[in-house]
């Protein structure tokens, strides 16, 4: 009867500071205590851009602050620092829900590692901005010391650029399985997981990059076995011709023709088109595996059937 | 055969800084995989002074870059944060470690609440200075916009203390517990936990408060149903006399010896005492239950009964 299933949160799931994340994460818990109240085991994968930028921003400072006592954190650590800092709010609100509905379930967070390919060809044009804008000295003497790759931002100003690679494995994945099967709402792979590869033996290394977190939770429903891979986003369904007088909104996607528009540039890169692209991953990678695309507030009514855009081999 | 075993892994495992954590945690994970190569199971709680402070003064830098836009950061966030810096370190070592010797266990953190009273009184007189110096307009305007309390340090600047609270609970103990019986090697209540108390209903609120990781490791010892609680320090033994001519290193300490040395004041606070404090708290819990005082390096020993402070009821 119930699914396993595994959910993308978007970014206004969790609000762009502390106190929109503490409003935000209770709205959010509430959608998702309504899929396991109907049956479901759940795991939550998160982005965390705005989160992972405020906290390299004050590994910033704190250098600026003090540069001979501090050296620059690397963006890995910053994500592992931000999956305590989500993970620890939305698990919170996932076991305030629960027991408010008398459900007798733990709520974890998981801190994950996610195995990128050092050759992916991502690491060769990084393109993603991450942290504050910064002076050209600065971002100069970043890129001579750090080997940091920055670019100059439409006049507004220096930023760093890190790669988006593929995720390749969850390196805890057998964590989240114990756990899904005794019974918690697992929250993992929280912005993408934790970059890393693999370097001499058996050593993991972390990469200065981020992962796409729809990507992620593909990789992380695929593993799992999950049933269905619900991305929230922004909108109620996918469109074609989005924001023009003829945009159609779709029930259903098959792979043939998700791939038709995908060629046909239908779907915003960074936006829709990482979704449907991850949607298309799970969905084709096993028979019977489905992935919905809908908002947060309509997940539940998307999993029975009555909206949102349902991608399916 | 093996033991259930919780490790309380102090400072100096852990080093001051990123590069020297790096390097740290694969000297502790060599001596942790030790025990688990003996057959034992594993769960490890560490401290996170030098950590949490790092991640506070950061989050202060920041506010005070831009205090338009960014508001303090609780405490409790900032030990979550801290809980993702460590344990991606700790676990990853732990990991390549098991891996290098054959051995085929998961490695996991997860993240920690710890539940406290909020009638403890260490809530009227806070006493541990977190963070950075700052000036006393600086430190005033804390006191009276966030309700920080804060002191003069012996001529050195003003700085915020909080409370150290006695913890009551862990709320994630059943999924620790899952994990531990799922053949995993665990990293948990890093730093002492996140505290929180209860409010109104089932809400957990973060507490602006730090609770001693040894004391914590005892709670969680006895939660576990743990053999052994192993407390890591800077000496192989506890000592009366510490540092006198007639020093004596102590082999064993039952509950009553402890006790009358603690009422001497044998013991320093904030280094010794509530070492032995939490170690007699787990060994006098229930009958069977000891708690080893030593060294990093003469964990396997001591475990084998050559070295180390036992403490047994």
């Amino acid at each position: 009867m119930g699914k396993r299933i595994v959910i993308a949160l978007g970014g206004n799931a969790l609000g762009n500071n502390l106190p929109e994340q503490m409003k935000a994460v209770k709205i959010t818990a509430g959608a998702i205590v309504n899929l396991i109240e109907d049956g479901n085991e759940v795991v939550i994968c998160h982005g965390n851009g705005p989160q992972v930028g405020m906290i390299q921003n004050a590994m910033t400072e704190l250098v600026r602050s003090d540069p001979e006592k501090y050296i620059p954190c690397p963006l890995s650590v910053c994500v592992a620092m931000s999956q305590g800092y989500i993970g620890y709010d939305l698990q919170n609100a996932l076991r305030e829900e629960m027991l408010n509905r008398g459900i007798d379930k733990g709520a974890a967070t998981v801190l994950t590692q996610v195995e990128v390919d050092p050759d992916d060809p991502a690491f060769q044009t990084p393109t993603k901005p991450i942290g504050s804008f910064m002076t050209e000295e600065e971002a100069r003497r970043l890129e001579r010391e750090r080997d940091y790759h920055v670019v100059e931002d439409a006049g507004r100003g220096w930023r760093r650029v890190v790669a988006s690679p593929e995720p390749k494995g969850i390196v805890e994945i057998d964590t989240i399985r114990s756990l899904v099967e005794s019974d918690h709402i697992v929250v993992a792979c929280g912005g993408g997981g934790i970059p890393v590869f693999k370097t001499e033996g058996n050593h993991l290394k972390g990469a200065a990059a981020v992962i796409d977190k729809d990507f992620a939770a593909a990789v992380l429903a695929k593993q799992l076995d999950a049933d269905l891979l619900v991305i929230l986003t922004a909108v109620e369904k996918v469109a074609i011709r989005f924001g023009k007088p003829d945009q159609q909104w779709l029930d259903r996607l098959t792979p043939e023709t998700a791939r038709q528009y995908i060629a046909d540039g239908e779907f915003a890169p960074g936006s829709m088109l990482p979704k449907v692209q991850a949607a298309l991953s799970f969905a084709e990678s096993r028979p019977g595996r489905q992935a919905l695309i809908t908002l947060l507030e309509k997940a539940r009514d998307g999993i029975a059937g009555k909206t949102g855009t349902l991608v399916c081999g």
